[in-house]
């Protein structure tokens, strides 16, 4: 089948699989096009991907602007690749949508790791919606796999969902603070701690040292207050320096233990088969409320309008969107 | 309209207003009906008396079994009826649709509000998923209000996601807590902090006086690690005893103040919008989801079968399944 640009598919799939980095970013600009004839070479190109795919530690990292994200992925995707790993770095970012910029448009943030011959950098696709984001992302972590990338850096800042999204495509969800104590804790986003595999104290260097090392009994408490999610792992709370890579080492061996632990408990392969089916889920979803949307828009704004306020109860709307989306023979 | 009891609707809404507990009574059994017949003439009861519903204080009660939930509304309850208050409670209980039981079935656990003219005790329907017993809880609410109840008290216990149900059809919602701290705190559940209005440490009473103050200011501080969802509110944490009417007082003063702050912000009247819209969406894509999985049942486990074991991408899964739901010339 032939690509708006012009490839055939097989082709572009055996380019990424060969990584061939020219194919591996047309490939992933195909997920990312949202020219209708794309959408059915985009999933030809993932279906003949498949097989290669899965191979990649997938690892999410968060925290809020100026914690230091970018420093850390360069400092840790550097010392991996001179270990012989091959690194790809994306990035989900809501906001990218709204205003065309991105967390990663600006390579020279991660100058060293851009031009790594053994790494990939992407920045945040730029397709409207979060889920078209995460949709993309999801589909390119597949792509970058295929090409042999084995370890893949997920970044997102903390807006709105995108954790959780993040959260819900990768093996190992890092959150990372700042280093300080008491008040600064109230800024901890809702639930962040309960997807965190482990949370990570950056900029412990210099005068910060200590206040990251209060910060970090204070995030130890704060997560011995929620159930952990696997009976095998128990989120640490680690500082760390992107700067001095004080950390960096225990950072990674982290990663790997929880990798081994949960590749024998087999809590990997059920986690990644859980994302998959929500994912299918999430994307019936919102396929289906689309089509809802575009056969009874009027009605769904005028009925969401008096269920506000309340002039007509959530049951009666939903029956009345249901019978007009169904058509009344099929009621 | 006819009810399958042979009652007329309007004849049962004027009996709901003049709150005839028999008439209440049917009513309510006229929601939980699972006959086909009976969801259009309830869904007539209800709009027949929307304009006199929404009246009421709702307030949410959980907590762990043996916490007291039932004893400290049997207590509260009390007090308020004897205040002229008219008091209703209304379980929401995902267990007991399984094996059939209710944690309000058992009536001598609250014999005196059971046997109090000025209230009205009412056990968990037993409609199967939670969905459903919180539709019929959420539209109980309502008939309770056209028959002049002013408190309704939903208790739950905290089971699956019947927090957050429950949490998302009140004004207020309580959490009560056990008396004991440090380790005690592990058994918070993921996010039950994050929907607090007010936590309450019950059992203060006796040799707990002393632990259940140590519990309080535990979660004062996993409290304050949190975001408050409402500008105008931090939810306070009371230590009280249902045996000993220790606290009651207390509870009942920060249930007015946030009532008449919330009311004054505006935050309440937004607060039950964006409930009511949020329970249409919600019932709009169970029917969606139920009317797909009606059409298309065999196609969809098997494809939820080949995307878990990683033979299908989840957006081709999705993209099929719409095909065939929608039927190929749809496409």
């Amino acid at each position: 089948m032939a690509v708006s640009d012009g490839a055939d598919v097989s082709e572009l799939a055996a380019g990424v699989r060969a990584c061939d980095r020219a194919a591996v970013g047309r490939a992933i600009t195909l997920l990312e096009s949202q020219l209708p004839g794309d959408a059915a070479p985009a999933q030809e190109l993932l279906a003949a991907l498949l097989d290669d795919s899965g191979g990649a530690h997938r690892v999410g990292i968060t925290g809020v602007p100026g914690v230091g994200k970018s420093t850390l992925i360069e400092a840790l995707g550097t010392r991996l690749t001179a270990r012989g790993h091959r690194v790809a770095v994306l990035a989900v970012d809501p906001t990218s949508a709204r205003h065309g910029g991105s967390i990663l448009g600006d390579k020279t943030r991660m100058a060293a790791l851009a031009n790594d011959p053994a790494a990939f950098v992407r920045p945040s696709p730029t397709v409207g919606a979060l889920g078209g984001v995460t949709r993309v992302t999801r589909e390119t972590i597949l792509v970058l796999e295929a090409a042999g990338f084995d370890v893949v850096l997920v970044e997102t800042v903390g807006v709105g969902q995108s954790e959780t999204a993040v959260a819900d495509m990768v093996d190992f969800f890092v959150v990372l603070m700042l280093p300080g104590a008491g008040d600064d804790l109230q800024g901890i986003k809702k639930g962040i701690l309960e997807i965190a595999d482990l949370i990570a104290v950056n900029k412990a260097d210099g005068d910060d040292a200590k206040r990251a090392d209060a910060a970090a009994n204070d995030y130890q408490l704060a997560l011995g207050m929620t159930h952990p999610a696997s009976p095998t792992w128990t989120p640490p709370v680690i500082t760390c320096s992107a700067l001095t890579g004080k950390g960096l080492e225990a950072l990674w061996n982290h990663m790997r233990t929880h990798r081994r632990l949960m590749t024998d408990s087999g809590e990997l392969a059920e986690r990644r088969a859980d994302q998959r089916v929500r994912w299918m889920h999430a994307m019936l979803t919102e396929r289906m409320r689309a089509r809802l949307a575009a056969s009874v828009a009027g009605l769904l704004t005028d009925l969401e309008a008096q269920v506000r306020s309340d002039r007509l109860t959530p049951a009666a709307a939903a029956d009345r969107l249901m019978t007009a989306f169904e058509g009344p023979t099929d009621v």
